[in-house]
């Protein structure tokens, strides 16, 4: 066994322990993806962005928001006005993970057809659902 | 008003009645992006994929690929057998979401330095969990 050799720790979205299967799950889960995919658009407060992101509850959105705000993909900006104005942005990083999402966005809805036939097809064979 | 003017629909994720979202769902899902990231590899027996995709049940497996099968993503090859032999594998349609998921998964994988020192702060900033 040769000491002088580092393991290299790679991190695995396939095993089950890995701290990166939890974040993937923030950017992909049901409302990460499309709360990443609208602040790429430009800050958002709260507010805007339950409109933007359409049939989010308050809940689910402000859990989404700390989720990603504590894996340093969204920023949140408090300004010190009366009331107090919170605006969300995304970081740096998030910016380059919600490139990536809305590539996948954007390929799946202009797919969709070929999706929605596949379903006609998958139905049909089985007789209707 | 222009009645020669056709309407374009446009699937968009961000409305929650559009079929879009529920694919974007299947797609991004817990184990829905394990699953066709595993199966970018090649064709996997259900047995092969489980112990791949790992922490999956049988059942949530089972769903996935049925959901998966049924956007037209995965196709299941059963071979006439004794004992039936079942391979599953991506379409071209699922190998081209797949390319797009692991550039994602591969992007958050390669940042998780990043994203754990992210949590480091947030959490060292709120006085620990």
């Amino acid at each position: 066994m040769d000491l002088t050799e580092q393991p290299t720790f790679e991190f695995d979205v396939f095993s089950k322990a890995c701290p990166s299967r939890g974040t993937l799950e923030h950017v992909t889960g049901r409302w990460g993806a499309l709360t990443l995919g609208a602040l790429y658009e430009g800050s958002f407060r709260f507010n805007e962005l339950r409109r933007r992101v359409d049939g989010v509850s308050e809940k689910m959105l402000s859990q989404t928001l700390h989720a990603l705000e504590r894996d340093g993909l969204v920023h949140r900006e408090a300004q010190p006005t009366n009331p107090p104005r919170v605006d969300y942005e995304l970081t740096p990083l998030g910016r380059e993970v919600a490139e990536r999402l809305l590539s996948l966005i954007h390929f799946v809805q202009g797919r969709m057809d070929d999706v929605l036939g596949a379903r006609e097809r998958y139905d049909t064979a089985r007789g209707g659902r």
